[in-house]
């Protein structure tokens, strides 16, 4: 089922809209390509509906966000959402600054999103008062372990039924839900927490899925997550003992390049609930 | 005689003063630094004289252009030609919205610009009225195959004439042209379109050739093109199965690095008319 | 005693606030977390008091400065100089423009600066009258070499005592100096200078040292600037034949990855004077 996720990317070659960070815009760029989707970055409010409107999805990303880029969000998804295209946020950092939180609520309360995909001090900066964010990484107290996976996915459900949004927390187990279904995902590799970007690039990569699939925003939610993680494991295996996190990187991209929707179908480990 | 102008590039090490995205701009940096330039990155509207002033040349690129550095583009081209330093303008996306158009139009109109570099959708939005722009890059339509070659040569020939400008048109075949010749250039390999940055390297670079041959800018621009090419033909015989996009974008900058005037000699193949 | 800084960096896993250039952040981003820091990118004027006061360092890299983020690196500033954070400066470019200069100076003056990173000619454009800054690479004029290594060796120590500031001058041999002491460091590579972003890199990571051993700054900016440049003399070897400086570039970041304390112990050269 999921690898029918893909097949649709590579066939549609989605344009995705990108309003995102400067950290990590390059390897999004890269693996929007490696995955078969054409990247366009533009943030500045006198384009960014005009560039919304010839792509057919919007991933807003809140990496360094500041007082230019923020009017720009508010504005290509609201012409996103005129047009019905998918928006996916990524609310970095939600929880370390008052403006990320902030931002990412109104951009909440203001537009239809399709999926908000964070780590997990993130998503309970957003949904919850007990958060522990740590800067951009999930701190310990938040990380879901086995022991709280099942808590931590019904929390999930409960957020993503109160927005009706879909919810896509990753970390060591991913949790992907709607206010019905949950996707318990077991891929990747605890490497990919040793580069910058992993999350970003899934949130980017992720989008593109969703513009290739409209009717089937769980499914491709999920089929990128599997995809992302999938890559990391055979990433790390390409690695060997001189390679280090920047290899890592460049491993990674490859891999979504090289990924064909048998490795997807083959590889994702999950249960759906 | 393609191979004089790298040699040029070599001996001077020009600065080149770039005005670009953020999306590429450290592979821009690192390509400017392979081929033997130094490159320095400005935007701020109360430096970009200076900068343009110890630089040897200046590169626009308006692929992440915004209300602030809009106005560091026509500042800093206004000094560049004050100096009689030769200025490549990159039109990324134009044709996608109606500020970048503009503004690569404005540009074109307030500064003498030596070469305009782009793929065909980005030219024809800006020299005729008959463009398809797919985002950034090349849509379908626009481009260049062999049964439209002649007449695309021409066109970009006639476009080069009405502004006096050389025209870089780069894709599966690339048109190099001013009012009175042609290059027709068959160097370069279907994965740089795999790859974001690929035209932004090349202007750079290009903008690095320029600096260092003065008095030769047309065969400068189309030694860069070539350059860029035979790098990426051999980036990609380097690559094995494990390889994909981001290593692809590694080794060409590496080829880049390793190049010599000897194999861009042998190795560009064009026609000139 | 050097290896000792990296110990601690890996048991404390400092989260450094980087308002730098985006040249070159996904690199300061991804060094970070090589040596086992945890990078935050925040710029914005509303946020960057909240970001740093979740961080333990805060670095100030002024490589593409503009009138949104010097207000920033002045707020951010004052912010750590409460915490009593170590805040380090890097002046890229300084003397290349007055923007440059003056900014640097400026933040001199109004905070307590725990260290300046610069090339020689960025540290006299700031610090003497007699400076001939090359764009952001050091002039020939200005490069340490044997010769000159003694007086510059005094001049940094005077400049640090006039201060009361680190100073650390990377070149062929570096100087890592407060009023008192001064380390002459032998470590490096060549090829380090064919890749953008590794001053900047040095810079975010020497951050992170001084975040994590605050009792010992000197120490701890002395061992930073050998682990690069034990890294860079074990990246050039790893690097065959068909490689360039942009696989010299993943390998870099790949040793900073795998450097033990006991590698940089044993692969220190230096003179503590």
């Amino acid at each position: 089922m999921l690898g029918k996720m893909l097949e649709k990317v590579h066939k549609n070659s989605p344009i995705v809209h990108c309003i995102t960070n400067y950290v990590t815009v390059n390897d999004c760029a890269n693996i929007l390509l490696a995955c078969g989707a054409s990247p366009i970055m533009a943030d500045d409010i006198s384009e960014v509906a005009d560039i919304t409107a010839i792509s057919s999805a919007l991933d807003i990303n809140i990496g360094t966000l500041n007082s230019n880029t923020i009017p720009s969000m508010f504005s290509a998804g609201k012409k996103a959402n005129e047009l019905s295209h998918p928006i996916l946020l990524d609310p970095v950092g939600a929880g370390a600054s008052t403006l990320r939180t902030e931002t990412a609520l109104n951009l909440m309360h203001e537009l239809n999103i399709t999926v908000v995909r964070g780590n997990m001090s993130e998503i309970k900066a957003l949904f919850s008062t007990d958060s522990n964010t740590r800067g951009v990484d999930v701190s310990e107290a938040d990380a879901i372990t086995a022991s709280t996976l099942e808590s931590a996915a019904e929390m999930i459900k409960r957020f993503a039924a109160t927005t009706n949004t879909i919810l896509v927390v990753t970390g060591e187990t991913d949790i992907v839900a709607d206010k019905e279904r949950v996707f318990i995902i077991h891929n990747g590799h605890n490497m990919m927490k040793r580069i910058t970007g992993a999350g970003c690039m899934l949130s980017a990569m992720m989008t593109a899925y969703l513009a290739a699939n409209p009717n089937n925003y769980l499914e491709a939610a999920a089929a990128a997550v599997c995809a992302i993680g999938i890559c990391g494991e055979r990433a790390f295996t390409r690695l060997d003992s001189n390679g280090g996190n920047s290899t890592f990187r460049n491993y990674l991209i490859d891999e979504i390049y090289k990924l064909t929707p048998e490795i997807l179908e083959e590889g994702a480990k999950y249960e759906l609930r």
